[in-house]
């Protein structure tokens, strides 16, 4: 048994014989790369613990999506054509596609996407499928590369396979609520995951398989989970001064490439070649260079831009390096009055307004999770949806829909969070509230 | 009250009126570049949660001190010469000491350290001192710099001052115990933190004010985090895989100046004007070139270097990339053989034998904190001695030696850990053992 | 400094000089005695860990009380006619009562109600006021006895110091949530005191003092709170094996004073004083009756009942103690078919129906703590509401209700729990369910 | 499967199939009898949290002998006649003797044993041989309760099965260690469950088989438990205060055997059976009284005795109840002089010096456990050795003992804890001090 400790699950074990995929895995140039991505991007901004990466979420992924797959298996399943001999068979299979659901993910992801239009969904499935190690040892243990692509993607025949990653109840966000949870020190996230195992529950809703809990046990533990996910995303992952941050980097990276595209400033080779994808660069080519991103290339850049001759790249550098941050408006101003003030800022500092004037709408609906694409998307028709809702079935199969049976849930179906910000350089905040 | 949360304290809070300066320093960049230096180096190599920073470590420490600060003070000083207002009236003084004592540590200190030749040390005293916004914010608020300095370096006049920060017993260690402990998820450190606040005592041995434990309540925690530093020690900061790692590091930085010496590679400005220090720069130059540093610059480093021509370079960057790391003979091979063997196959890789064969002396004593300049320095003969041992006291304030009345310490005393280990790229590790 | 150890709040801290009162109190009989008393009587038999006692739990309020206390102090109070120095000036006052509030709690204190007439507060107040070690000692630190009582009935003239014992976010039930929470082993009822305590706040609410939560800081932790202490009650203080036992219990009384009456058994002596309190005890007789009572007399009884002639009482405490409890009908059956099927059994076995079928309707607001008299007693026109309400504070001092900015509390407030179960002995439930 | 919530081990699961044989044993009344008995006695005068009982720690013990078994039978074993099918053919036997291990502890065990000369270990024989619902369901179920005796008692042909229960690193105390630790609140006690669980190992040592843990993972937490365990015997387990209230109560005892030999006294029929065993008592019948004794029986004795005639016994009552406990002399009084002052004490005040001054020898060697029975008792000479040592096994299942190979161990074995007190009333500690 391989032994490694871990701060959230705290002994993480995998078979040297039986899941020797796994391990070899973990020795990829691109599963390593995961070491130097963090997981909550800024956040440590905000909570200077939250230094975690994605390396160690992915590494709990795998973990728990096998404690799952235990638990659920080892109740009896009751229930027309439904079986838990597909989760035991493809257990490794399953684990494989948890290591690896993030390992598309780049250095501050958002900011990176919005310059090379790009989500990092795809950088996934081309790691999974292209010219690879992570790739090579796929095969080379006789697994499809090409299912553990469909897994992640939603598009697998299995739906028990499928929503064991993706699903409101999956090792994907319980493993990142609870990190997150206890990297940050904020305790809302905290919820009882062993009772939430322990709860688990193989069922099936309108035909479809679905992973959900046991009716008469696991309606607190259900309650308390969606909570602890709201709580996170008010108070974590859409904290005021960590937005700031990310609207910021995201507008460096904007300048950045208007700047680059008149030939003011230099690219790092491998950006250049993600940003400006060209015909004679093969896919493979730029696959490489995708991976050769991280966030040391970045800050580097950064570091080296806050000294650069244009002013508002300079500036925006030299804040994200100080953590001089942009500051939110208080709410409740006029809308008119606040584009007035910038226009006017813009015209008198001789910058455009849009790097002045910073536009935050973080929105999520509580129940839904903005991590996920609910929809299937229009390219693949085999794509799953991934359910909004939380099942618990009773013992004879029957599934009820907790936001059904919980007046609390229900209520919180209706309250998306949805706030509306403006951040402006904090000494010219004066600016926009003056009458 | 600033509020800021942290997995080790969960809530650390600073008076945004009394103790404005510390909110102050954290806003400088010298500080805020402690956010881009683990406080473990290597360590996630082994660990993957160590992902913590010598910026958490630095707010952790100067909580702590506050803490033991206010409950030494709560208790009633019998002893000659012994007061308590000493803590008391330089409550603000030490905690700022405490957050700045860390803050010349460069990025993979050690590594570094061998190629400059100039101890963190120096610049933690360089940046208090020097023309920085860290010493501009302390003068601004009427605290001598000078005196923060030698609280560090521990030269101050007040024993009581310097032995908060620096001694068995003091915030730092208790910190960066916990802290990696929780982090690594190495169970090993932990100790009951607020049972040790709850004992500690000022008291005094051979006419030195020390810090020290309650002698009735407090043998066995005593006892306790000694041992909890010696498993870290052996188990963490010791570990093998981590050491491969910081040695192999230690060889790109030494390769790399030979090229660069050779013109045959580049250094980025900052790292040319650390490591050729010349006439021509003013210190405040090359301060400010330190203060450039961090590891994100020299991680971008080896990811060039990995394509460089040069074999040596290349391969070691490549491998510290992908963890695909040196690795350690087993114990108990001739020291000839070893030498023999590394010499031949030296000659027939053309590769230096300094660079096949990476030879490690981790050394402690397990009861000192090698951590610690133990000895005053002969520079400064004002310096104070880092004190090796730990002292309870009675009620009469009389001082015992926790390893006078501890067979269990006693006998830690003699155990010193003292590793030798030697390092070779894996591939070849037959070439060692084959008779 | 007087350290007492406690599985809840690490270290309770009493100080040896002015805190000399509470610490006197500690070592009276009638405080003594609360040791003998479970915090949640037949939980255990549900819960095996939850074996603690209202002597713990006593230690724990009067700790955070004082936690509360200070922290609030520690804000400025803005706000017409509020004052933090109301509470710093009583500290040792509400300390007092905080530490006496439960002092009256008897043995399986509902059941014991049921038969005597007498709620256990009557007995706190008696207790504090009375010729007892309590009420002595209280005087000798010149405490009025008579402002500690209206403390704990809420008809002090402070409303501040009222609330800090009385309200829905009081230390009373922050104390008994942690606790039971963490000795049961159910996870659900655990919420970030620390943050809880870091954003508490005095404010006023239509004239009166309350004590609230930072409306900025403090919405989540809120709502947190109020769900903890709802899954609480839905799954552990409601919860069906351990009412089934609570019932039985109650069952036992009834049927032994039945008994007593006839002269078919005997009471201890200091039983019979209570239950049949006559004119010629004086109050003092009845109350230092009242103080001898505990958990292990009445389960003497229990014990030797079990061997008893009458069949009812002999099979109700055999069973009990064995803890082969009645068990509840499945949800849903008609109650004109369980009352006939009752009527049946009975008249069948020759046991009157209300020993064969015990009738639960546990009963609570899920905002409100059914713990707490809501309204104010009729006897006593200056008894203080105990407020319904949570209230969040803005910086200017305007306080708003939890239920009216969170939805999801609005909708608990509509969600009540309202479970009526109807038990019976497992050999007979086919009984009740037959055709 | 059937879940218990436990504040150790959080869920404890019971498969309701395979395990139904632990599920009824639960449900026997022998085994709901130790929900009355306190697992640390007095320890709660000291620890007002440590109320839990040794129904809760049995469960523990049960639980964590299935994860102990799993565990070491996932690895491999080589080792001549070393065989983990031994443990997996018996899993349920074993965790049948774990479960009962204690189920002979009486209430208040040591002062028992003081008057009835019977060890708590004859009765759990008993319980497990003679005429119990005990013995007629593991009849039922096939199992042998002789085996099940063997077990517990070290006789068992299976030396493998012996060790899981009692070893130096047995079920048994490392449940306790924890449980106890965790209760008191007194941190001392904890070590790292899961690391130690993660690294055990089955070997042999001389011929026999032993549970121990890997040479090259093992030595550090191996060495934490060790001094886990130091630390819990001198801080907790030999406490001064609760020390002085168990000596006390035998002291009761003692007197109370005294007088109800003179018929001064009555004690309760099944008491009075257990004490005066007489010949026409057939053994059932003492069983069966011993079965009826719990707690609540002795402190209702106790709360009677505190009224009765006898000065030296009503005196020892009141103070029990009222925790007005006996004071130790301070250390190095003049032996000769104490008993000197407690002679003339005795004279002056007509109460037999042995009730004026109680003398406590609490010993321990540290790395010895006093709890079990170390040499091989004479009546039965195939009683297996309860080994002193704990083992590491190297890969090729050699072993190395602790104490050998960790000097700080090795220093333990030296250090036995001997703590000679002597207890006074508090009023006359001054005739015991004044020269």
């Amino acid at each position: 048994m391989k032994a490694i400790r871990d701060p959230i699950h705290n002994i993480i074990l995998f078979d040297k014989q039986n899941e020797r995929l796994i391990l070899d895995l973990l020795d990829t140039p691109e599963f390593q790369r995961l070491r130097h991505i963090k997981q909550l991007g800024f956040s440590s901004y905000t909570y200077p613990g939250a230094e975690h990466t994605r390396f160690a979420h992915s590494l709990g992924v795998a973990h728990l999506t096998r404690r799952f797959i235990d638990k659920i298996s080892s109740n009896k399943v009751t229930g027309d054509g439904l079986s838990v001999e597909e989760l035991t068979d493809n257990r490794l299979l399953v684990s494989v596609a948890a290591l690896l659901h993030d390992i598309g993910h780049g250095p501050f992801s958002h900011a990176l996407e919005g310059i090379t239009g790009i989500k990092h969904e795809k950088w996934t499935i081309k790691i999974i499928k292209g010219n690879t190690c992570v790739n090579k040892i796929i095969r080379h243990y006789n697994i499809s590369p090409d299912e553990v692509a469909e897994i992640i993607q939603r598009t697998h025949k299995s739906s028990a396979l499928v929503k064991i990653l993706s699903s409101q109840l999956d090792a994907d966000r319980t493993d990142y609520l609870l990190r997150d949870s206890v990297m940050t020190g904020a305790g809302y996230g905290s919820f009882d995951l062993e009772w939430l195992i322990n709860v688990l529950r193989l069922g099936k809703h309108e035909d479809e398989v679905e992973i959900g809990l046991d009716l008469n046990k696991g309606q607190s533990i259900a309650e308390d989970y969606v909570m602890a996910r709201y709580y996170m995303y008010k108070n974590v992952y859409f904290h005021k001064t960590t937005r700031s941050a990310e609207l910021m980097m995201s507008s460096v990276f904007k300048r950045a490439k208007e700047l680059e595209s008149q030939g003011l400033i230099e690219f790092p080779a491998v950006l250049k070649k993600i940003i400006n994808v060209q015909e004679e660069n093969s896919d493979d080519d730029i696959l490489q260079a995708y991976l050769e991103l991280n966030e040391h290339l970045l800050w580097t850049c950064v570091m080296k831009w806050k000294d650069c001759d244009d002013l508002v790249l300079k500036d925006l550098c030299g804040r994200i390096l100080n953590r001089n941050l942009y500051k939110a408006l208080p709410q409740g101003i006029d809308i008119f009055k606040i584009i007035r003030a910038g226009d006017k800022l813009s015209a008198q500092l001789k910058i455009p307004v849009e790097y002045l004037l910073l536009v935050d709408s973080a929105e999520s609906g509580c129940y839904k999770d903005p991590y996920i694409l609910i929809k299937p998307s229009q390219e693949d028709p085999k794509e799953r949806e991934a359910s909004e809702q939380i099942f618990l079935f009773d013992n004879d199969g029957r599934a009820e829909e907790l936001s059904r049976i919980s007046k609390v849930i229900g209520a919180m179906r209706d309250e998306s969070i949805n706030i509306k910000r403006y951040y402006v350089p904090g000494e010219y905040i004066e600016n926009f509230l003056g009458e």
